[in-house]
């Protein structure tokens, strides 16, 4: 085989990546989809490339997990439990083989370890067949957008800030995006129902709401009890549903408020699921808890899940059998318990998002912080928080904070699809151990009285 | 936790999934994304259907590996294998450890090793930087539709019959599809010429043309080199791109043709690359190689691979670690070479091929057979033909030949996105034992005869 190609590949005068740009096919990003000429990619970009130029820079950008738990063999050993788990359940050792060498069904060979794990941890009791087992939270957040935003008048809601990855899905499927500012307190029902009203004067039809309801990204706010239910009680009165969000409950201390979804008795919640951060990213292995009636001509057929499983066949096919295997072991190690399974690294996140509080009092005293105008929030768990700073915390003064005080931090402006946070910085608390923490934001308080003092010699 | 939510799931009167349709939300199909209620979504339900009601009838329906090359031991020591070798690259334990366990980049880990293998098996010399890691061929399709079709006059040509992989895919993306009747020779570059000039008449962008050169899944059909070489030069003159995917040729037996990308000099070729045939579809891993130079505003802005990885940022985030580890493994335990790893299957699946021609020239001996109306092309390789009968060869047809005679194919009709092939069958020889194929031949041929007798009795 490799003859024939040896042979032909040395017929032509060069090889086609040798040639020069104007002698072979040449693409132009305004010729691609619009997505890829979108500010926000060259934004994004930006914060890379500072990472990359500052390796010693102390950076409290990155959203990921705190390596200190992962252990290599724990991956061979929660796929052997899962192997043996079928074997146990009466399937055959070619059955057992089938499930992990072949193609599998688009919805997923977990969902029932998933739906029991549900009822253990979150009280959400939902059938395994209104579950489909995603790449990552992310292929969920797109089935669901696919799914629901079919024609050029169908809008989705989001806060703003709001995650990337949704605004980023909505981005690839031309959806259209309308924002609601979030408050202090989260978003506001208020706000959201003025939001949905606006989008259906204008003769548009709001279709979901996105929502972290805890410890949000970016900005780390989390929901009211009550706000909850005044959120459920509003998608139903408005006839919207809810897109609920929350990958950082299983590993945020002490006890969570109940999700949307286990307060909800209209099936207004499309829940979507991340292991990502209770086990680990790399797995990329999440879910979407769809069980929504779909009906066809007036008649029962299926559950939005099934719908949504349709569409994945088209994009992914089915999520690998070897990463649902490795989390289904890991669920089966602890009885569907993952909020048992995550107590360590809860506490280790707790811990940091407290020594990350306790250092920005020190660095930032009560006594001066009213006259340097930095203001910051308090989450008791998730990732992240939210710093406000009185100049604006532009890529601008990201590459002055990372060339000349060692320190990374995000622009709270990349989340705001609308623009807005100019003056807003997102901490990550995730990642970074004790001593790198106090480090860090000693430096953040350098450059921050350096910025300050600058808007002050100008103003 | 779980005492907060079995409060608040007890309040209500009975969870969301037990009350009536009428009582939630609902939703309607003729609200859900256009592609949901597509007609060949019912048609596919229905082949799935009559494989689940006659779990007896032996299938020429599914296009799967053949199971009997599996070993669950193999993935273990994959995966050790590129774990050591990271090791003997010089990566420290912590960065092994966070290799598989972190996010990762979203083009992925392997590139490099794939890059060795397409020069060692297939003759193609790109860099690693114009590989994107996918999560089988299907992501690198939906990848590669979402970057060339930005707009509704842009167009992506199929012949017909096609993959229903990419037809669905441009399907989620309301894409223009425009098809070409496939010859029996496989894609004539005369009838392309024509329907790529008539597109533009009609002030659309012909963008792509998506195109199987060996093996063509569903007809079996295998372009020749002189075809190939017309091709290529066809799309350099009419300045579009060739969206090149070629699954079977690693698993068929004898010396292959080259392909298009390592016959491409200017960089016409996006070449889709599956390791579901050559190592196991459970794996979910595929590739695209997209080398094509990238101007922004006139200026360098890296390959078309780089934009295929941001879109891939915003759908599965990045190809799991563990997966693509246990590729690399795989690719590592042959210095690259697929195509001597795969020459136990390439044999077997030759010899089932074989075997089921011959079966067809025994059950439709040539001496009846132009009397019945039967005909059928001979592939060398690949998992699929196609067989003309003169009957229509639609669902009600195959409903009589799984119920009265226990045998089940797949209606090549199928495959047509814009109507045809209402007298053709695909058979699949990839799945089923010899022994099954003999009895499942003297069925199929019961089955024509009786349907060329009906077909006969009404004429």
């Amino acid at each position: 085989m490799s003859e024939t190609h040896s042979v032909t590949e040395n017929t032509g005068s060069a090889p086609a990546r040798d040639t020069a740009a104007g002698s072979g096919a040449v693409l132009h990003l305004a010729d691609l989809h619009s997505s890829l000429a979108d500010p926000m990619m060259d934004t994004m970009n930006f914060l890379n490339e500072v990472v990359m130029t500052y390796p010693e820079a102390i950076s409290f950008a990155p959203g990921r997990p705190y390596e200190g738990f992962f252990e290599i063999e724990q991956i061979f050993t929660d796929l052997r439990r899962f192997l043996d788990h079928l074997s146990a359940r009466g399937r055959s050792a070619a059955e057992v083989r089938s499930t992990l060498f072949q193609y599998g069904p688009s919805a997923g060979i977990i969902r029932d370890l998933i739906a029991e794990s549900l009822r253990a941890d979150e009280g959400i009791d939902v059938p395994p067949e209104s579950i489909v087992v995603t790449v990552g939270c992310q292929e969920a957040m797109f089935l669901t957008l696919r799914a629901l935003l079919s024609g050029p008048g169908d809008v989705l809601l989001v806060p703003s800030p709001c995650y990337v990855g949704i605004t980023g899905a909505a981005r690839l499927l031309d959806a259209r995006v309308s924002v609601v500012g979030e408050r202090d307190d989260g978003l506001s029902c208020a706000d959201l129902e003025a939001a949905i009203l606006a989008e259906r004067v204008r003769g548009r039809r709001p279709r979901a709401v996105y929502v972290i309801p805890d410890y949000s990204n970016p900005s780390g706010v989390t929901m009211s009890l009550s706000a909850r239910r005044e959120l459920l009680d509003l998608a139903d009165r408005l006839d919207v549903l809810l897109i609920e969000d929350s990958p950082y409950r299983l590993v945020s201390p002490g006890i969570q408020l109940p999700t949307l979804k286990s307060l909800d008795r209209r099936r207004r919640v499309i829940h979507l699921g991340s292991y990502a951060k209770s086990l680990f990213p790399g797995a990329r292995v999440g879910y979407a808890i769809a069980d929504q009636p779909v009906l066809k001509a007036g008649r029962a057929a299926g559950l939005l899940a099934d719908e949504l499983a349709k569409i994945k066949s088209m994009i992914t096919v089915n999520t690998p059998a070897l990463t649902q295997a490795v989390v289904a072991g890991a669920l089966l190690s602890c009885d569907g318990r993952l909020s048992e399974l995550s107590s360590e690294p809860s506490a280790h996140y707790g811990g940091t998002m407290k020594s990350v509080l306790q250092g920005l009092e020190r660095a930032f005293p009560s006594q001066s912080r009213a006259e340097r105008g930095v203001s910051w929030n308090a989450p008791s768990g998730g990732f992240f928080l939210t710093l406000r700073v009185p100049f604006r915390a532009d890529n601008a003064a990201l590459g002055r904070s990372a060339r000349d005080f060692g320190v990374i931090w995000t622009p709270m402006s990349y989340f705001h699809p609308e623009g807005g946070g100019e003056h807003g910085i997102r901490l990550s608390t995730s990642y970074l151990r004790a001593s790198e923490v106090d480090q860090g934001l000693e430096r953040l308080a350098r450059f921050v009285d350096a910025e300050v003092a600058a808007v002050r010699s100008h103003a």
